[in-house]
């Protein structure tokens, strides 16, 4: 197929690549390490639902465009731990695959997914600081249901767990609150 | 944590449990059944980019809804291959299916997910044909790409899979026209 249409089929060809892009965190009961694709369906999910909780109001739908294309430059760039910080040879990666698969799509599309990327690096907006809450609380309720799994695996310390997390605070306030108390309970008196 | 937030968490949680559930064919490149959650996020990616050309108008957030809960029920009952057809005990058993585990959450979003499940279930708005089209596209996508490899596996004649995904047509014309005639030239003779 030619013209837009197949440049759109070639995109969503390549998105199978995200499948096999693995995470630190396992899902809860399973024995493997969950991919960035499936990971991606379940916070947009967990967005729709979480939104009418948002300290600030948000336009659901934007959220959901958000993190649908939110990790895609993982397929040139692989996941990377969150407590591990940023730097500028990370993000200069993640903007390059950025470009190169979201450039495979023909315009408005590329500049769509673009724009929607860029709205969650920069996290300046309401849904892009829902849409990062969002997706730091989906590993943090993996991690409560499997013993601290991912944080255990690579060295986490609790404080850097609350540090890093604090941001679900900040647009779900009222998750947060709870979440902070039973992290502690279950994690502090071991280390 | 209790209440309607703790139920949101349960849920989601429920929600991994989707990482579990095969699908029939394999992701292009990788020698391993899909599973319904990533399939959810990529159906829904490509909901986006193709509501442009659907041959009906169609609001691509409710699309994408639709598309985020419409497999969610297969946790109880199992994905079944589409070419089998449906019997009633198969409906029965998904909207079981859907009733427990939308129960899981509180109002109004457990109304909400049962909504957009049904919607999908009774094909009658445009946003759910166009879903199923996209829902449908995305097999004959990978399809194409690996060989014919479910259609192979279960020993789906080529009569079949023209007639079944004659449905992408309906709300992806120009999408379908190709397609067709594309599964022809490559599966055609040697049928």
């Amino acid at each position: 197929m030619t013209g837009d249409l197949g440049r759109i089929i070639q995109f969503i060809t390549e998105m199978d690549k995200l499948k096999a892009v693995l995470r630190k965190t396992k899902p809860v009961g399973l024995d493997r390490y969950e991919n960035s694709a499936e990971h991606s369906w379940q916070v947009s999910l967990l967005a729709l639902l979480l939104a009418p909780h948002a300290r600030q109001p948000v336009d659901p739908a934007r959220v959901v465009e958000i993190l649908l294309v939110h990790d895609i430059p993982e397929i040139d760039s692989g996941d990377q731990i969150v407590y591990r910080g940023r730097n500028e040879a990370r993000t200069a990666a993640e903007r390059e695959g950025a470009r190169r698969i979201f450039g495979l799509l023909p315009e408005p599309q590329a500049g769509w997914c673009m724009s929607r990327w860029e709205e969650y690096e920069a996290r300046q907006s309401n849904e892009a600081r829902f849409a990062y809450a969002v997706d730091r609380l989906m590993p943090v309720l993996q991690n409560l249901e499997n013993g601290g799994q991912s944080w255990r695996e690579n060295d986490v310390p609790l404080e850097k767990v609350l540090a890093v997390n604090a941001a679900i605070g900040e647009a779900l306030p009222s998750v947060w609150e709870d979440l902070e108390v039973v992290i502690r309970e279950r994690f502090g008196t071991e280390r």
